[in-house]
């Protein structure tokens, strides 16, 4: 049945798109790849696939485009911009599946000259993907796919192919709700990288032993997908191998912060971590794997002193360091969860990709369905539900504990730029319940972000 | 007239308290210093003071005790705790004026503390200063003083001593009301001397002549007194002479975070520039003067390209960093005017005190009697005026303004760490006016903080 299958044009074959390319071979599918590096091009050609040296001989008679270049610049050039664009060539009715991270108002300006050159023809389908090179030539990606119900009908098997069965997201909204999806994801990304950092830091301040103080933080209620997937990094004296450079995460909080000021929308706790990721940069650490950035918390320890802390046993340090990491997974995923609302996302849906992908985090999945009661319960009664369930940790225990590690890192006098940050929106949150906030809800922070 | 002064006790010879110490032998006191460091009492005796070996020495005999030390812990140990401490040799009604910035927590603490100790006899006056090393030895100070009417009757001739006639500011609230005042003031002396820094270190990568552009900011809306002040050593290759050492500010911010922990009250601003100068710290850049931390927004320029602006011509690059400065000193206002209302302050004599220190700042000029109006209205009417006047700015301007600033800074990959924060605070601040927002007056900024 591999006839049956139509020709594909890939253009972009970089880390992650030329695992999905030579899956999409693998499958059966006649695939022409582009790319603008000559010698991945003979790789590609030597791994079953066909080579173009164009964009526009790659599109050339197929029915499928798939487009995983770095950024939306890149995007723009290779299909309308370049002398050898792909646009004119892409036959009448192709499919056009965009699958590099790009903002929302890129791919729907995308639309738009689409329409604007006669080519309403063209399907587009926004869809970002997540998962890994790994998971990019194993063909089971996460993909958020946000287009018209055609568009998503022609594209399907394409997507299907290059996705685990279970995570191939179809996202209500049209063009842009797939870049919105994977945007909201990426607030759990980065502000997660980064807490796995000053949570290490933090931890080596203390004067814990790292190895041990990171297998039991991942046991922990402070466990996160990217503490667990960075701690070999972490603890390697060379940060090493390099996985995921910081200018990659780099790439999504400029996407995350530019669009939420396009939408009038605070993000403070990825505007922070970013000028942290902007810090690291200034220093050099662009190429490093993003778990090196533990040397911005690191320094200066044992020489700013004489400093002195409170906490003495081990188990007393290591509660102060899981604290921190659930007072910043909180506000992580209440910025998360606000900023899908604020774009217009189905919550559950932007709940269930979330705990399932590299945003996942033990608060997250405890406190998510907190949040998304917060919203429905706070729209219906016109205001925000503020009463706890019987038994769960309030908003202001969440507070005490997170104030006690923020207490003790003042004492030792180290940065966290996301603990304090955290701290301080938990107590804006608290304010407005006054005497009543012993009796908030934990998921009643969103309230600080979203729209009343 | 001489001989009918009282003899006075001067605990604390450091850079503040030698020149006090030494201006109020000038006016005719007879003053008994006492210092840990010997080679300072020598000079002291040299210029006409007393010399005692132990606190306890020093009091003896003396009805007005002066105590400088630089810390909380300090105070706590030559006053109560030390082998020859002062208390027990202080006479009978006694005035103690502790001069030194120590926690609102603290004196209220020392005040207890004679109390529980029999000595409630003890005229304890809570007097932080602020003004440098020169004013202190012109006995030309700003002093904040909270105390019973008694103990302020008692002190006040040494205190006019010590200060500029418009400048000694009587603290309505007793114990702990003049270090409130100074603590407020200090949340914009902590932002101020950092946006110094970072408005400069934007300059740099936008490629503007920092001597010019330095020039044209002092004569701006963006003006601060900390700019103006740290200017020379912001332009100075060394950052030279050392005026006022990064760990000075770091015990600000330490009481000012501290408190407002204590508190339950949100300092996201002083929060953020804290944690910048607990990097600096790491960096190992303690003992240089503050303005040196523009090296931590320099670095990584020309590095980490190819970058782009948007910003072509010298008069649009140089406002975006007036309009960076004009949005971090509205959010420092607000912190500062919120914490004083959340403590209980007169916020008239906040606001005159403020322009009129090391805190001041243009914005703070023009907006500070709409964050006033916007407490008194907001009280009378159970909300937050929301209407601007005619003329005025709205935040909603200010934000656009701000965030263009952010936006070129992200395009040139340089931190903002003051910038950043301001402009999701400012967006809070106007989410909950919603469609409204165009009509919102500047002021209103200030319901982020508020308790309402």
């Amino acid at each position: 049945m591999a006839d049956t299958k139509p020709a594909i044009s890939f253009i972009g074959l970089g880390a992650m798109g030329f695992g999905m390319a030579t899956n999409l071979v693998k499958e059966g599918y006649p695939v022409t790849g582009f790319d603008v590096y000559g010698p991945t091009l003979d790789r590609f050609t030597a791994a079953g696939g066909l080579a173009a040296t164009t964009p526009a001989s790659a599109v050339e008679g197929k029915a499928v485009c798939v487009c995983m270049v770095a950024t939306a610049q890149q995007a723009q050039s290779v299909l309308l911009d370049s002398e050898h664009a792909a646009l004119p060539s892409l036959p009448q009715g192709a499919v056009l599946l965009l699958c590099s991270t790009v903002p929302c108002a890129y791919v729907q300006s995308l639309e738009r000259q689409l329409a604007e050159r006669g080519r309403a023809d063209v399907h587009l389908v926004d869809c970002p993907v997540s998962g890994g090179a790994i998971r990019a030539a194993d063909g089971t990606l996460s993909i958020m796919a946000g287009a018209s119900d055609a568009a998503i009908d022609k594209g399907r098997a394409v997507l299907q192919a290059m996705s685990d069965p279970a995570k191939l997201y179809i996202v209500k909204g049209g063009v842009g709700a797939g870049s919105n999806m994977k945007m909201c994801h990426q607030v759990l990304a980065a502000n997660q990288i980064l807490s796995a950092s000053e949570a290490l830091g933090f931890a080596d301040h203390l004067g814990l032993d790292l190895r041990s103080a990171g297998e039991a933080l991942v046991k922990s209620d402070g466990w996160s997908w990217m503490l667990e997937n960075r701690l070999p990094r972490l603890l390697h004296p060379e940060f090493k191998p390099i996985a995921s450079a910081l200018t990659i995460i780099l790439k999504d909080t400029s996407i995350i912060t530019s669009e939420a000021r396009r939408a009038g929308f605070a993000t403070p706790m990825t505007s922070t971590a970013e000028q942290v990721y902007f810090s690291g940069l200034g220093r050099g650490y662009g190429p490093d794997d993003d778990a090196s950035l533990v040397r911005l918390y690191t320094e200066g320890k044992g020489k700013v002193g004489p400093v002195q802390g409170t906490a003495s046993t081990d188990d007393e340090k290591l509660k102060l360091v899981i604290d921190l990491l659930r007072g910043i997974h909180l506000c992580s995923a209440a910025e998360t969860i606000a900023f899908g609302q604020h774009v217009g996302l189905d919550l559950d849906q932007v709940f269930e990709l979330c705990i399932n992908a590299a945003g996942g985090s033990r608060i997250l999945s405890t406190v998510g369905p907190s949040f998304l009661k917060a919203f429905v319960e706070g729209k219906a009664q016109g205001g925000w539900a503020a009463e706890s369930g019987s038994g769960e940790a309030t908003l202001q225990s969440i507070a005490s504990e997170l104030e006690a590690a923020v207490n003790e890192a003042q004492s030792l006098k180290l940065p966290l730029f996301l603990g304090s940050q955290a701290l301080n929106l938990i107590r804006l949150g608290l304010k407005s319940a006054g005497a009543e906030s012993s009796k908030q809800a934990i998921g009643s922070v969103v309230r600080v972000w979203a729209t009343s």
